[in-house]
């Protein structure tokens, strides 16, 4: 495995390159073309929700305008502005996951939507008070099940469902904060009533409302996307893969699955094998057709079939840039409208499939969840066929890879720990025992997620590697989703050889257990496997999740999903680590809220620090207090 | 009545130096403070959805950068931002709507939520389906019609009931363009998706989404938003009131409602009543209790009960200037953040009471259906034991009000016509015959909403009561809501006597159906009952909706909620004319999509027109065009 950070820069740095030599437009083109960004919008002290305005106040108290002509404050605005951003990114994971449970209405034996998971299923149905859960007919169950999870997303009446897998002390806390989300959608609706014009304008009731909706992500939309996905495709477990441009190959057809929304990809990963469209590849000269995964699409493709990564976030237009790739196919979220432009100066096509994404230039084929196999097998022939106009002198493929495993469902975890608890015969099977004791007994002396995306305001991937590699030195084991996840990959951190750069802790535990110390959980919705692990040990332990030594980490995060996730990973009680600072610091009222005022809330707060090794040290101290204080 | 255009003016004068004498501050001074509005915001090339930003482009192609980090060009960002301004208004009609519903749930004959309207209860009962809706028990039957609207907010499949009162032709329109609504959350849920990083880029696209929703809240959460307003408050009928903040009573306690939700504001007008409470004003040297209402609560309560209309949007300021007002009691929208700091200068309580909308600075009351009387007894008590430190010193109440008459719901404007249908025998009673004859017949020309907010980036109400006048002497008749209404309402076009100012075809049908030429249809909610009242005359007609001589106005807008009202009239099929231009000019092409592309899907645009001598000569061309191609 690589212990150089930068290998990916070493990627970048040749695509770039030829980029240049190609003539064509990267996002860091565009950044430089941005010149200074706005000084306001920076400070988030801007405000254009009516047409009284924009308005904005002045970052600098006491210079310039203090309130904008409705009256609003730095601190209304800034917490307005964060709020509508957790709104939408609580729309994009939720609205997401409701195309997950759909398909599960379509289910049928005969497929392509099929139960994979029937266990799990069952499990659920059995959690949501489904009678019969464990005898009903599978279809018929099915349907039922998918009807009452619609429900989640716009019941009159009633909070969601999952909550209660939370620490009762955790469900008490948001009972008393009023921050029990109720129907998912009613809460993004709400909280953009809230931030409309002459309502809410105190801070903390604005806060408090988005971590509401937050929740409604986290527990709601997100767990509900994450546990469909799972019934409807199977539950990842352990495989391996390959990461990094370098899985591109150059004799074959090559297909990027790029987005979120594992409903197509999966029957693309079917349509792929399918043998006419094989056939119709080699007849073209391609030895076969290569499917590979990029930011979330990928990550759900990769858990379930080991489909290599061929990048994240930052790498999407890389990957065209290589000239080997026959079609980028998308759905939804984290798609750069610049693709189909850049696709056109090769040969590749683009092709967007989403109503939700309809993206200008692109090749519009839209997929119906109700003839998924169908579509997918135009969509792959379109691509092997676009072999044929490859230019083999425009390509260049950088010749880096690393393996990679991937699939690390909380239910693959305790598979794993169940091998542990077999040797010892005192425990029982199916919980997470092992990993609380070994973090009580401090042979680990933490966790961490570290997720999000990249973003070109920092130099990529670092803050992720350096912080993951970090912290499995100091005995912290780390789960990741997102293109956080990518980027540990990329550089080999995702194999079990990465037990060599861990402390003398993990390192047995890794060894024991036979896991990777960085443990690839999925996509960015799957961030609720995170929650789901993390609640299983606190209520193992009888503690709240906001007094376990575990923290949250998003070293280079620039999505809205992003700032929904760290609301909800804060508002479940885990201290949050932001490296990318927050368009807040225009009022000096709501960062300190977030910063510190907020833990009388939930116990938790948002850190901001740019530095991933300052921010490593300060996780540390935080992990270690949280060690004191439960006296271990 | 006054036939200056500009009294309002007048009283803001007087009231704006009495503010400069008591050293406080209002909207013009910080609208003075803003300087130089920031031009990318006004041209809406600015984007701050992801953190990669804020990215913003340049308004001038060619100049500066042509796309954000991610390659959104002007296009993408201009109609991202509309699109999540239909979201933000939307979100707030609908949200409010929800409020109304759940009261209705909780309705008995006890009160204080009633069935005062059950005609119209088993009308829409039997409109959706119920099985038994003349004959059901009242509450019963309210209850179950409550959940069926409460569904109407989330339901997993099909789109809003409501579509079904429009023309067949404007369904199949929706129907083509897959512009029919869902669920209203999930409306806005999915376009808060569509516009995050990396999801829709393509305009057309964004804006179908967008009039989607926008129709969710016109034809769903609005109409529901009235129509269950009337069964709980009693629909309106024509009944007499005053209007301008001379209805503000010097000799008594003085309370103004403002807001949007008649929830909170019909339990007030009840709990002012209270003979204990009248009996303490009296005690404290008041001769009693006046309640006047501003913006739409107001609009609401003028409308059921003649209450006194102190103002509109940009007179909430100027009320409490007057040093009069012992307590303003706001519920949700359109309040300014500014008016704790500014009550606190008088002696007046500033109560908020919504969980939506909590303003730093405030009293802060928590209204609840639940407990509805004893929550409103109590904030009218603190704001009759308020009137023993009012100054009489600091009372300065401008000398203006006029004579207006409210309470044009369809319901009474049919029941005037049906008047005049008496009198020809021939014709059936109940419909809008008589008003789609005389339009046929050219007596009326056409017919105008003028609707919407008060904006200072115009002289306030002169937009408004400039349309008005001039297309009222142009035998336009107009109905009004919100705002606007109030801006009529003060210079008495909502009087019988106001048929002077018609030309001779409006008058005749003025002083025949005895009605105003300027018809108050309630507050912005209720633009729902102009949909209402033209798909009645198109459908009695034969003919589509954008057949018809009507034009929608918004000449002052500001709100969010103006951006939805506005899609959803032109996705009606009706031209609407916006005094106020969008933040949109930074892209010619959705500028263009706009003014004339959407034609081709709605068979209506908006039309940008800041001058409203100009904007009513662009309407009388649009209505003589329509007659024209009527062949009338």
């Amino acid at each position: 495995m690589s212990n150089e950070l930068l290998k990916s820069d070493v990627t970048a740095e040749a695509l770039i390159a030829k980029a240049q030599r190609d003539g064509v437009e990267t996002m860091w083109d565009r950044k430089a073309a941005q010149k200074t960004q706005c000084g306001f919008g920076e400070a988030g002290v801007c405000c254009r929700i009516c047409a009284m305005g924009p308005c904005r106040v002045s970052p600098v108290p006491g210079k310039g305008a203090e309130r904008g002509i409705c009256g609003a404050n730095a601190g209304t605005i800034v917490a307005r502005n964060f709020v509508r951003m957790i709104a939408g990114g609580a729309s994009a994971h939720s609205d997401h996951a409701r195309d997950i449970v759909h398909a599960m209405h379509l289910a049928s034996a005969e497929g392509p939507f099929k139960i994979r998971d029937e266990a799990k299923m069952r499990r659920i149905a059995a959690e949501w008070g489904i009678e019969a859960a464990d005898t009903k007919e599978t279809y018929a169950l099915a349907h039922e099940l998918a009807e009452m999870a619609l429900e989640e997303f716009g019941k009159p009446f009633g909070t969601q469902r999952f909550l209660t897998r939370a620490p009762q002390q955790r469900q008490d806390i948001w009972k008393r904060e009023r921050m029990e989300p109720r129907a998912i959608d009613q809460e993004i609706t709400t909280i953009m009533h809230s931030t409309h014009i002459g309502c809410a304008s105190d801070i903390d009731s604005l806060l408090n409302r988005g971590m509401r909706a937050s929740l409604g992500d986290g527990w709601g939309g997100s767990m509900i996307g994450t546990e469909f996905s799972d019934i409807l495709y199977g539950t990842p477990k352990a495989c391996a893969s390959e990461s990094n441009l370098g899985v591109i190959d150059a004799e074959m057809v090559n297909i990027v699955l790029h987005g979120h929304d594992p409903n197509l990809a999966e029957v693309v990963v079917v349509a792929s094998k399918n043998p006419e469209l094989l056939e119709l590849a080699k007849s073209l000269g391609a030895k076969g057709i290569n499917v590979v995964g990029m930011c979330c699409t990928g990550n759900e493709v990769t858990m379930r079939h080991g489909i290599k990564i061929a990048g994240n976030f930052y790498q999407q237009e890389l990957a065209i840039i290589t000239g080997a790739i026959e079609a980028v196919i998308v759905d939804v979220q984290c798609i750069f409208p610049a693709l189909p432009a850049l696709a056109k100066k090769y040969h590749t096509h683009f092709v967007s499939t989403s109503q939700k994404a309809k993206i200008a230039g692109d090749m519009y084929i839209e997929f119906s969840e109700s003839d998924a196999l169908n579509c997918a097998y135009g969509i792959v022939k379109t691509a092997v066929e676009n072999f044929a106009n490859r230019d083999a002198s425009k390509v260049e493929i950088p010749n880096f890879k690393e393996p990679t495993i991937a699939g690390y469902s909380v239910e693959t975890i305790i598979d794993h720990l169940d091998k542990v608890v077999n040797s010892q015969l005192e425990d029982k099977l199916g919980t997470v025992k092992p990993l609380s004791d070994v973090i009580y007994a401090g042979v680990i002396r933490g966790a961490a997620g570290v997720v999000g995306c990249n973003n070109p305001k920092t130099e990529h991937d670092l803050g992720h590697v350096t912080v993951i590699k970090e912290l499995i030195k100091r005995d912290v084991i780390v789960v990741v989703t997102g293109c956080a996840a990518q980027a540990a990959a990329k550089v080999g951190l995702l194999t079990l050889e990465a037990k060599e750069l861990c402390g003398r802790g993990l390192k047995e535990v890794c060894e024991r257990v036979n896991i990777p110390p960085v443990l690839h959980m999925g996509s960015c919705v799957d961030c609720s496997r995170i929650l789901d692990l993390v609640s299983r040990v606190a209520v193992e332990k009888g503690v709240d999740i906001c007094d376990l030594p575990v923290v949250g980490s998003a070293p280079e995060w620039m999505s809205e999903k992003a700032v929904s996730i760290a609301s909800y990973v804060v508002a479940s009680g885990i201290n949050t680590y932001l490296g990318i600072i927050p368009q807040v610091l225009g009022s000096v009222e709501f960062t300190e809220l977030l910063n510190e005022g907020v833990r009388a809330n939930v116990g938790a707060v948002y850190v901001f620090e740019k530095d991933p090794l300052v921010a490593v040290e300060k996780m540390m101290v935080d992990i270690e207090e949280k060690r004191t204080a439960l006296g271990i």
